[in-house]
C-alpha cells in the first residue's frame, strides 16, 4: 500500500471530545464523544458473548434501523452490563439527553460503554458530562488532533497509552481520508468489557457495501489479535462514512484500494492493542501455512496462541519449541507430526516434526529476545494459511488481573 | 463409600522401586519400577494429541495386543517425545534390556517417559539405571510403603509432593485392594509431557470389563481437572489388575462396589494434582448444574476453569463475578442470561444474571479467601450438570513456567 500515509490527522467532517465526569475517580477523562458534521451511513460488528452489554443490545437494534448516525458516546470506567432492565433505561436515558443536548433525533446517536461488568450504571454522571461533552466540541477546532487523542484517552481503560491512527487513499474520485482510534489492553477481557473500535471515513459509501467490507476487515484485523483469549459482553466495532470528501466510492478498483486502507488502519490499531496487552512485553506473530483447510490452520493458530505455556515461554525468552508442538499436536486437527516445520523469525527450529539436526538452542533464545518475532509453523498438508498476533504471559498480566478492582 | 478407607499401604502382589539415574542432575530419583508379581490383566488411556511420545505409541500396542502384564518403568527427565523413528528405537532398547534383567518378555513390559519434550532419549543412563532398580526392588521388602513412595518420587517433575493414595473394598468375594499413584502438576503441560496415572489392584476382572471401568472412571476424575488447559504429548494411565487376592470381581453389585472405590482412588489424585497445581493456591470447584444438556454443561465449566481472567480473580481474591458471567457468555452454549444464577460456596452473588440484590461485596471476597471453594453455576434450562476442579494463576505459575528450562 504504497499510497497510503498512517498518519494521526483526523478525518474532514468529524469532531471530538473527551472530558471527565467522574467515572474514573482520579480525574481522567472518562467521557467521548464522535461528532459527523453529516449524518453517517453506518456499520457495525458486535461481541457473539452471550451476555451482551445494554450497549451491544442497542447497538444491534441501530443496525437493523439503518439510520444515518450523527454522534457517538463512549464512556469508560463502566460496561452497564449486567445491569439488566435498568441498565438498559439508564442507557435510554442518556441517550435522551444527549439528543437533546446536540439537537439530534435518537436514532442518529450511538452509544458504547467499558468498564466493570455488574455496577448500576452511573447515569447522573454522564448526564453532567454531556454538558461538559458539548462544550469541549463546540470549543474544539473541529480537525483538532487533540480533541481526537482526548477521545481516544477517555475511552482507556488499563490501556497504556491511547490508539489512533489513519489513512489517506487516492481513489478515482479524489481523496480519502480514514482515522481509527480503539481501546484494549487485554484482548478480549470481560471486566473490562472491553475491546472497542471505531473506523471513521470521509469517503461516502452504499451501507450495505460498508456492512460486508467492515465484516471482511474485522475478520482479518480484529479478529486476529489475543492476549488472553477471553471475550468481552461489550466488544464493538463501529464503521461511519459521512461523505463530506464528496467521493462517493462505487467502482471495484476504488473499493478495492479503500479496503485495503481500512484493513490497514484496523490492523494498526490491532497490532496496538497486542503490544499494549496486559504487562506484555513481545508481539508474537503465529503464522500457520501449509494446512489442508483456513479452518485448521486458525485452530492451530489459537491453540499456540492461547498457550499458558506458550506465552510464559514467550516471556521467560525460552526457546521452548515442544510446548509449540504439543499446542499444535492438541488443537483438534488432523496432522502429520513428521511433516511438521517450525521457524522462528528465520531460525529452522523444527523439521518433520523433530529438532532440525542444525538447530542450536541459542539461536532460537536470540530470536525470543527480539520484542516481536514471527513463529512460521508449516504443516506441509494443503495450500491454507492464518496467522494472528499474540503476547506473552507476564507477571504484569497477573498483578494486574489478580488485583484490577482492589 | 463409608466401607472405603483412604490409605497408603500398597496393595498386596505389587513391588515398587525409584532410583536415580541421573536424568534429574541433582541426585533426585528419577527412574521408576512397578512390579506385579503375577501377570496383571491391563487396561489403559492414552492421551489425544497428535504428537504422541514414543511410549505412548508402545503402549498403545500394547493395549492392542492384551498382553497381561508384569513390570511397569517410568522415567522422570525427559519425555521421548519429538524424537521420531530414534526415539522408538530408544525404548524398545530399554524394553529389551529390562526383559532381560527381570527375566521377563517384551510383552509383558509397559513404560512411561515424562519431561522435556525433543531432547534425545538418555538410552544409556537408563540401562544403567535398570540395574539399580532390579537390585532395589530385590532388596526392598515387597510391601513397602517407603518403596511405593520412592516410585512416586521418581517419577515426579515439577510436583511438589509424591502423590499417593488407596483404598480397600470389600466385595462379596473378600476384600480386595486399590493403590494408585500419579505425577502431574501443570494440567497438563506439554514440556513437561506429564500427566502419569497408575491404578493398581490385587482383584481379578475381565480385561473388557477393566478398560471400560477405567475409561469410566477417567471421564469422571483426571478429565474433570485443569490447570492450564494445555494437554500432553506423554498423558497415559494404566490400570494393573493382577488377582493375587484370589477375588474375582464378576456380579454387578461387586463390579459397582469396585468402581465406585476406583472412581475415589482416581478423583484423590486427580484433586492432588490440582493442588499441587504449579504455582496453585486455590482449588476451586467449577459446578454448573440446570443445563440443557451434558456437553453444555462441561463447555461452560471448561470456558469458566480456564479463563485466565477468572484464574487471576481468584489468586487475587477477587470476587470478580463479572468475569465468570463473561466466560458463561463466551462458551459457545445458548443460554438465557437472565435464568443465570451464580454461588461461591453458600453465598448467592448472582440472581437472574445481575448481581443478587442481598449480595456484598465482602462476602464473596471472604470465600475467596478459603483455599478451596465451589463456584457453582445454575443455567436454570435443564436437568444437566457437569463439574470441575482448577486452580488458581499466580506469580509463581508465571515463574515455574517462564524459567523452567532456564
Amino acid at each position: 500500500m504504497e499510497n497510503n500515509k498512517i498518519s494521526v490527522n483526523p478525518c474532514p467532517g468529524y469532531r471530538f471530545a473527551g472530558v471527565s465526569c467522574g467515572l474514573k475517580g482520579d480525574g481522567a477523562r472518562d467521557l467521548a464523544l464522535i461528532l459527523s458534521t453529516r449524518p453517517a451511513t453506518a456499520a457495525a460488528v458486535f461481541t457473539r458473548n452471550r451476555f451482551p452489554a445494554a450497549p451491544v443490545l442497542y447497538g444491534r437494534r441501530q443496525r437493523a434501523a439503518g439510520t444515518p448516525l450523527r454522534a457517538v458516546m463512549i464512556n469508560s470506567g463502566n460496561a452497564n452490563a449486567c445491569t439488566g432492565h435498568q441498565g438498559e433505561i439508564d442507557l435510554m436515558t442518556t441517550v435522551e439527553v444527549l439528543a437533546s443536548v446536540l439537537g439530534l433525533s435518537r436514532e442518529e446517536i450511538f452509544i458504547s460503554s467499558t468498564g466493570v461488568i455488574g455496577e448500576p450504571f452511573p447515569v447522573t454522571a454522564i448526564i453532567k458530562g454531556i454538558e461538559a461533552l458539548e462544550a469541549a466540541v463546540a470549543k474544539d477546532d473541529a480537525a483538532s488532533a487533540a480533541a481526537l487523542e482526548a477521545a481516544a484517552r477517555a475511552i482507556m481503560t488499563t490501556d497504556q497509552v491511547p490508539k489512533i491512527t489513519g489513512t489517506e487513499i487516492l481513489t478515482s474520485r479524489g481523496k480519502v481520508t480514514i482515522t481509527g482510534l480503539a481501546k484494549g489492553a487485554g484482548m478480549i477481557h470481560p471486566d473490562m468489557a472491553t475491546m472497542l473500535g471505531y473506523l471513521l471515513t470521509d469517503a461516502e459509501l452504499d451501507r450495505e457495501v460498508w456492512q460486508a467490507m467492515l465484516e471482511r476487515v474485522v475478520q482479518k484485523s480484529f479478529n486476529r489479535i489475543t492476549v488472553d483469549g477471553d471475550t468481552s459482553t461489550n466488544d464493538t466495532v463501529l464503521a461511519l462514512a459521512n461523505g463530506v470528501s464528496g467521493c462517493c466510492l462505487e467502482t471495484a478498483g476504488d473499493l478495492e484500494l479503500f479496503e485495503a486502507g481500512l484493513l490497514e488502519v484496523a490492523r494498526q490499531l490491532a497490532y496496538m492493542i497486542v503490544k499494549d496487552g496486559e504487562g506484555a512485553t513481545k508481539v508474537a506473530t503465529i503464522a500457520v501455512a501449509g494446512a489442508a483447510s483456513v479452518e485448521g490452520a486458525e485452530k492451530i493458530a489459537r491453540a499456540v496462541a492461547n498457550s499458558a505455556l506458550v506465552k510464559t515461554a514467550f516471556f521467560g525468552q525460552d526457546a521452548n519449541w515442544g510446548r509449540i508442538v504439543a499446542a499444535i499436536g492438541y488443537a483438534g486437527v488432523e496432522i502429520d507430526p513428521a511433516r511438521v516445520n517450525i521457524d522462528f523469525d528465520d531460525v529452522r527450529v523444527v523439521s518433520g516434526g523433530m529438532r532440525d539436526p542444525a538447530y542450536r538452542e541459542e539461536a532460537g533464545a536470540a530470536v525470543l529476545r527480539r520484542p516481536e518475532f514471527v513463529v512460521k509453523i508449516d504443516l506441509q498438508a494443503g495450500e491454507d494459511d492464518y496467522s494472528l498476533l499474540t503476547s506473552d504471559l507476564t507477571h504484569d498480566y497477573v498483578s494486574i488481573n489478580a488485583d484490577y478492582r482492589s
